[in-house]
């Protein structure tokens, strides 16, 4: 028998649009062996996110870009297979950006434990992870809702916008989502709680928001950009607040970004368009953490997530970010 | 002789962009009588502010449009012909928003009285009328400059854009203009102390940018949008601020606004595209008037306008803010 050995999918192209199988490799590597400070995790579960789009491009953003030939940058939760620090003891179950692969080595202090008898591994990676801590600052710190007002949120039954929406019910705030398709909108207010829910694929966008948000859009989280963007710009309340999250529609053409035409009703309605990243927050994970975790136990926020199986089949899961062919947080299970 | 009348200029068609005669029609009225509370006010200068396209179009903004037939709205200055108020006796010079004609009846509270010892008649619908106040607020109370900082302006050889300029070097700032043709060019630096001067008509502006914004642009006071705007956001510096106060590259268009494409860039540098409304300060005008005319006085502004005579010019006049065929704060002298 050979012995084991790490599995992992590697940058091989800068994808022009929508990436592909061939922008990827998988390697077969010996397992790595933790040094001094170090553990080696075993990785179960990795986060796709519609932000690791723009890390595979060249030229700087908020984050330098993913090599070629780098193993795959990814959120990932795992358990630790080899320690000799006291406080990540074997077996822990770990949160760290390990990357797509099965196995890694990280510094202790790089690693965050989770507490499996809280939630699963998939939500530590969703509305616990990453995604619940995007929702929890930009609503929160960016976006600053007020009780009463009308928060619209796009991709809203996704890993970030199904937090948002209830966050801002949680506020006292009328919330509203835009989603794809009659399952997803369902969902928004069965099991999330929106208030409405607006399918941008069938309805006309400037008629439900004039419809579903009667007194104008306080705050408006954005992950899509493109036409969702201008629609909301149109309904903006005065004085409304545009969070920019993301932009998944944008993100497979960078290079001819469509720009929000009605940016000017920020100017008559004194609006503020504001862009943030979560890992400025880092200072402050552990408190919006066990804010979420404490309404989670209190069963005020629901969280779904949707796991596909295998490393292997990375590029073609990813793809379902931009598709929204899923539903919740998207998830690969490892191995 | 026939007695004198009250010529106006009154709105007679939506203009489809750029304005022309055809939109306005010249009337000949009696002169109007005060009431109780009330003023009449012989108009001696009129200003001409890119915001008067927006008021002519249908459709609310931050203010309700100018009816067609009815007198077009704008700031004035004049002197009162009549009065019974002891505190605006005949001769005194005001302000207000009495529209384009040669006379006025106005109530007293909506008067604010000019003392030309201080500066004449066109200063005053400039550095210290509306285009000042816009420019104090703007960049104080939205752009909140801190001193080492960059401030970039547009139309910087402008009533609004030559006021920014100078406050953000009082304030400190490194200031940068953007105006078109070299003579403007010269003036921003030589008459208005910017540091540097980018031609938008002859210059790359990336380029331009790049070197005269080094270490980024950390304010972006905007009156133009369109390529001048994106230019400013591919070069935002962390946690810039873009003021939107105008427009003017769009303002005949307003039915295809260009979107800024690059607005990606407020989320990977965390920054803030605000606008804002000058009216809406208007319970601190009189504290911003004593402070620039404090400066003024103290020689550390320089204010220019561009006098155009005759109020029948009016509608050609009015086209020099879309063309850029001015140097300074634009004022029609009326009689």
């Amino acid at each position: 028998m050979s012995p084991p050995t790490n599995r992992q999918v590697r940058l091989a192209a800068r994808p022009r649009g929508l990436p592909s199988r061939d922008d990827f490799t998988i390697a077969e590597t010996p397992i790595p062996e933790a040094g001094h400070g170090e553990v080696l995790v075993r990785i179960t579960h990795v986060s796709l996110d519609p932000a690791m789009r723009s890390w595979m491009n060249e030229g700087t953003t908020y984050i330098r870009p993913v090599r070629l030939g780098e193993v795959m940058r990814a959120s990932t939760i795992g358990r630790v297979l080899e320690s000799d620090d006291p406080k990540l003891p074997t077996g822990t179950v770990v949160l760290g950006m390990l990357g797509v692969q099965e196995y890694a080595v990280a510094k202790t202090s790089s690693l965050v434990v989770a507490d499996l008898s809280l939630a699963p591994e998939p939500t530590w990676l969703g509305g616990l992870g990453v995604p619940g801590l995007t929702a929890y600052f930009g609503l929160f710190d960016v976006g600053k809702p007020r009780p009463g007002e009308t928060v619209l949120v796009s991709a809203a039954a996704g890993a970030v916008g199904s937090v948002v929406g209830q966050l801002a019910k949680l506020s006292g705030c009328r919330a509203v989502g835009v989603a794809g398709g009659p399952d997803k909108c369902r969902r928004l207010v069965t099991e999330y709680g929106f208030d409405a829910a607006i399918d941008y694929r069938h309805d006309d966008l400037d008629a439900a928001l004039e419809r579903h948000c009667r007194n104008g859009v306080d705050v408006y989280f954005d992950n899509v950009g493109g036409p969702v963007l201008d629609a909301a710009l149109g309904r903006l309340a005065m004085r409304g607040r545009v969070v920019l999250c993301g932009a998944v529609s944008q993100y497979n053409q960078l290079d001819r970004v469509a720009g929000p035409s009605r940016y000017l009703s920020l100017l008559s309605k004194r609006g503020r368009m504001e862009g943030f990243v979560v890992l400025d927050y880092e200072h402050r994970f552990a408190e919006a953490r066990a804010q979420l975790a404490g309404w989670l136990r209190a069963k005020h926020l629901s969280l779904r997530e949707h796991v596909v199986e295998g490393i292997d089949g990375f590029p073609e899961a990813l793809t379902r970010l931009f598709s929204g062919d899923k539903d919740g947080k998207l998830v690969l299970k490892v191995g």
